[in-house]
C-alpha cells in the first residue's frame, strides 16, 4: 500500500531528472546537427545548467528515504520483477550521484561543449594546440571525478565502471592481452598476403541515392522511423530523448560507399537496442542501455555480424546494384564481400575492419591509463601516438588530424573509460549472435532474403527489452549461462576470416 | 561593494533560469522542426518539466531577498543605467511569477505541447473536434492563470498584460475602435475597384530557388546566419535560444511566390530584433523583445514598410527576374509592386494583406474576450468564426482549416493576449520608421540601392540593443516623445494605398 505510495513518488522524483537529461541531449543533438557557430557559448552554459540541476534533483535526500523505504519491498519481490529492479538500480545510480558535486558536473559539462567545439576546429585545422589547453583540463577534471570514488586500485577503474560497470582497468588488461594474443598472428596472417580488392566500392557514388540506399537497408532492420530520424554529423552517433524518439546520424563520402552505409547499420544498432526497451521504463532509470559494451555489442553485430555476411548481401547487392548499375556493374558477391571485409592495417579506427580494430582500441585503452596514472602527459600525446600506431598498426600518420585528433570522445566528454566498450562490444556481438543462433537457427536463411524479424525479436526479448534491469555482467551470464569469453569472437573471426583469406 | 556581490549572486540565480528557458525553446523549435512523431508524448513533458522547474527556480525566496538588499543601490542608479534596469525589470518577473505555481505552469506547457501535437493533425483534416477538447482545456487553464492576478477590470487584463505590458482590453478595444473606423472606408474604397492583378506571384516557382532568393535578402537586411539559421515549419515563427542564436522558420509554396519570400522577411524582422540585443544582456531578464506589440513592429517594419514598398523593389526585382526570368518576364516594377500589394478580403490572417490584416486581428480579438468572458463558447466557436468572417471580411471559409484551425496560438498556448500585438505592431511599425526617417531622411534613397545599414543601425541603437530595458510605453515616449498613437500608420496606409489605388 505504502510501498505503491513510495514507489509512485519516486517513479516522479526520478521522471524529473530523466526529463532533464533527455533534454540535455537534445541540446547535444542540436549541438552537433543544425546550431550555428555564434550559439555555441550558450549551448555550453545551458547544458551544464541542465546536468547541474540534474544532478541536484537526483541527489535530494527525499530520493534516498523513499529508497530506504522501499528496501523491504526490493527484498520481498523477485530479483528480476520491474519494481525490484527500479528500486535496485535507481539506488545504484543514486549512490553513484551522491559523490559527485552537483556543480563539478555542471564544469565537466560546460567544459566538455566547449571542448567539443574548439575539437570542431581543430581536428579540419590539423592543430592539437588548439584543444591542448583543453585537454588538459580534461584530464584533470576526469582525475577529480575518479578521485570522489576513493579506494580503487587503478585510478581509472571508477571511470570504467561509469560505462562498464563491473570491469576493471586490471580485468580488462587481462581480457585484451589474451585477445591480443590471439588476433595479432590473425592479422599477420591476412596482411602477408596481397589485400582484397576493394576498387568497386572506391568509385564515385552520389550522396543522395546512398543516403536512400542506407536509409531503406535500416528500415528493413527494423530501425522505426516514426521513432527516429537520420542527420548527418561529422562523427556519426546514436542519441535518445525518449523511447519514442532515438536518433542516429550519419556521414557520407561520394567517394566511398562504405562510410554512410556502415555508419547507419553501426548506429541503427544502437537506436533499435534503445527503441526496443521496454515502454513500461519510458522515463525512468531502467531505460536505456546498461553499459557502454553491451551498446556496443549490438551496433557491431547489426553492422558486421550482419552487414558484413555473405548471406546478406546475397539479398542486398543485387539491389544495391540496381541503385548504382554502372558503378557496380559485374561485381560479384563473392568479390563485393572481399571488398566490405578487407583487413589492413590502417590509421582511422572508425574505418577500420573488424580484425584490426581492437588494436585501435587497445591503444587507446593504454593511453587513458596511462595519462590517468600520469605516466603520460598531454604534451607528449601526438608524438606517443605517430610512435603507437607504427608500432601496433605498421602505418604512419600524415597529421594529427588523422592520429589523435581523430576520435570526439576525449574532447567532448572524460578521458578514462571511452574506449574499453567498442571491444567488449566486438566480444559480445558474437556471444550474443550465437545464443541467437543456438535458439533459431533459421536466422541465416532469414537473413538471406532481407528478413531480420526472427533475429531481431530473440534481441528485444533477451536484450532490448530487459534494457538496465540486468547489469552487463548479468545479462551475459543470463543469456548465455556463463562469464565473459572471447571464445566465440575468436572463432566468428577465425572463421569468418579463414574462408575469406583461405588462411 | 556588497551591491557588486549581490548584483552578480542575482544573476547567476537568474541565469540558470535563463538557460532553462533556453533550454525548453530548443525542445519546442525540434518539436516544431525535426522531432518523429514518436516522440511527442515525451516531449510534451519534457517541456513542461522544464518549465515547472525554471519556475521553482525563478520564485526562490533568496531571489526576493537578494531584490529587496538591492533596492537602495536600484534607487542611486540612474533609470536608464544597466544595472538599475536590470534590477527592476528582474523584480516585475519575479513578483509576477510568484504569483503563478511552478506545478501550473508545468501543466500548462505539458498541455501546450500535447494540444500542438493535436492540432498539427486537425487542421489538415479539418477536424475540429480532435482538438476542442484541448481547447476547452486551454480556456479553462487560461481562465485560472488570469485569477492568480485578482483585481483586473476584464479577466482578459492579466494576460494581455504578459504580452503587452501596460495595456488592458478597454484600452485596446478603444485603440482598436478607432482604428477601425479609419480602416473600413480605406478598405471599402480599395475593395470597390477591380482587384490587383497578382497573376505574376502565382506561376511554378521552384522551391529550391524561392529559399536562395529568401536567404539573400534577409542576409542583407543583416540577418546574421552565424548566429541563426533558416527551416521548415508548417507555421512560420522566431526562436531564440540565445543572443548568438536566433533561428527563424518559413514556409514554402511552389505556386506562390510571396509566401516563402514574406514569411522570411517577417521572421527576420523578429529576429533581428534578439539579434541586436546588448551583447552584455545575454542569458538574463533584459535579453529578449520588450512585448509582444513591439516585437511585431519590427517584424512588420520589415515584412511590409521596407519589404513591400516600391523603392525595395526597384533594387530586388531585376534580381528577383534574374533568378526567375521565365516567370517574370516583361513585369514591370509597378506591376510587381501592385501585386505584392494586392488588398482584398481574404480568409486567412497571415496571407492577409496591409491593410485588411487588423480586421483579421480584431475578430480574434473579441473572441478571446468573449471566451474568456463566458460570452462564447468553445463549442460554438467554429461556427461563430464563420458567421464573423462573412460579416467582416465578406467571405466564407470552404473549412474550419481555413477557419478556426488556422491559427496555431490558441492549439500552443492560451486563449487571451495573443492576437492584439499584431495589430499594436502594424500601428508602431509606422511610429517607429518615421522617426528613423526623421532622423536620417537618407534612408530610401539607401533602400533603393538594396542596402540597410543606416536603417537597421537606427533600429539597432533604439530598439534592438535596449531590449527588455524599457517597457513598450517607455520605448515609445522614448522613441517619439509621445504616447502610443495610430496616426502615422493611418498617414502610411493612406498615401501608399491612395497612390497605389488612385483613390
Amino acid at each position: 500500500m505504502d510501498n505503491q505510495k513510495n514507489l509512485e513518488e519516486l517513479k516522479s522524483l526520478l521522471g524529473e531528472v530523466s526529463d532533464l537529461n533527455n533534454a540535455n541531449a537534445v541540446l547535444g543533438w542540436d549541438q552537433a546537427t543544425y546550431m550555428p557557430s555564434g550559439g555555441a557559448p550558450a549551448r555550453g552554459r545551458q547544458m551544464a545548467t541542465l546536468a547541474t540541476v540534474a544532478q541536484e534533483k537526483l541527489i535530494n535526500p527525499k530520493i534516498g528515504h523513499l529508497l530506504d523505504d522501499l528496501q523491504k519491498y526490493e527484498e520481498s519481490q523477485p530479483f528480476d520483477s520491474d519494481d525490484a529492479s527500479y528500486i535496485r538500480v535507481a539506488r545504484r545510480d543514486y549512490e553513484r550521484a551522491l559523490k559527485i558535486p552537483p556543480a563539478f558536473l555542471g564544469e565537466l559539462n560546460e567544459h566538455g561543449a566547449n571542448s567539443y567545439q574548439a575539437w570542431t576546429e581543430a581536428r579540419p585545422a590539423n592543430d592539437f594546440s588548439k584543444v591542448r589547453p583543453n585537454l588538459e583540463k580534461t584530464l584533470d577534471l576526469s582525475r577529480q571525478l575518479a578521485d570522489f570514488f576513493p579506494g580503487y586500485e587503478h585510478i581509472a577503474d571508477p571511470l570504467i565502471d561509469f560505462a562498464d560497470y563491473g570491469m576493471k582497468a586490471a580485468s580488462i588488461r587481462t581480457l585484451f592481452a589474451d585477445l591480443r594474443a590471439n588476433l595479432v598472428p590473425i592479422v599477420k596472417a591476412i596482411t602477408s598476403q596481397a589485400p582484397a580488392d576493394d576498387s568497386c566500392l572506391r568509385k564515385h557514388y552520389p550522396e543522395a541515392q546512398q543516403a536512400e540506399f542506407g536509409a531503406d537497408v535500416v528500415r528493413q532492420y527494423g530501425y522505426d522511423f516514426n521513432r527516429g530520424r537520420i542527420d548527418r554529423t561529422p562523427h556519426p552517433f546514436m542519441t535518445s530523448f525518449s523511447i519514442g524518439d532515438v536518433r542516429i546520424t550519419t556521414r557520407v563520402k561520394e567517394d566511398f560507399l562504405g562510410e554512410l552505409l556502415f555508419s547507419n547499420l553501426h548506429e541503427a544498432g544502437h537506436a533499435m537496442y534503445e527503441q526496443g526497451n521496454d515502454s513500461a521504463y519510458e522515463g525512468g532509470p531502467l531505460a536505456g542501455g546498461t553499459s557502454a559494451g553491451v551498446h556496443e555489442s549490438q551496433s557491431r553485430l547489426w553492422e558486421n555480424v550482419v552487414g558484413r555476411s555473405r548471406g546478406f548481401w546475397e539479398h542486398f547487392l543485387p539491389k544495391l546494384q540496381a541503385k548504382f548499375p554502372e558503378q557496380l556493374k559485374g561485381v560479384s558477391l563473392d568479390t563485393f564481400h572481399a571488398a566490405i571485409n578487407k583487413v589492413e592495417k590502417s590509421l582511422i579506427r572508425t574505418d577500420a575492419d573488424e580484425v584490426t580494430y581492437n588494436l585501435h582500441v587497445m591503444v587507446r585503452l593504454d593511453f587513458e591509463l596511462q595519462l590517468l596514472e600520469g605516466s603520460l602527459s598531454i604534451r607528449d600525446l601526438p608524438e606517443a601516438w605517430h610512435e603507437r600506431y607504427e608500432k601496433d598498426l605498421g602505418v604512419t600518420a600524415p597529421s594529427d588530424s588523422d592520429g589523435v585528433l581523430q576520435d570526439v570522445h576525449w574532447y567532448g566528454g572524460i578521458i578514462g573509460g571511452s574506449f574499453q566498450g567498442y571491444t567488449l562490444g566486438n566480444i559480445m556481438s558474437a556471444l550474443f549472435y550465437n545464443e541467437a543462433l543456438k535458439a533459431h537457427p533459421e536466422i541465416p536463411n532469414e537473413m538471406k532474403q532481407g528478413r531480420f524479424d526472427i533475429l531481431h525479436n530473440w534481441l528485444k526479448e533477451n536484450i532490448y527489452r530487459p534494457a538496465r534491469k540486468y547489469t552487463a555482467p548479468e545479462l551475459v551470464r543470463r543469456v548465455t549461462g556463463n562469464d565473459l569469453t572471447i571464445e566465440p569472437y575468436i572463432q566468428y573471426l577465425k572463421t569468418k576470416y579463414g574462408e575469406l583469406y583461405s588462411l
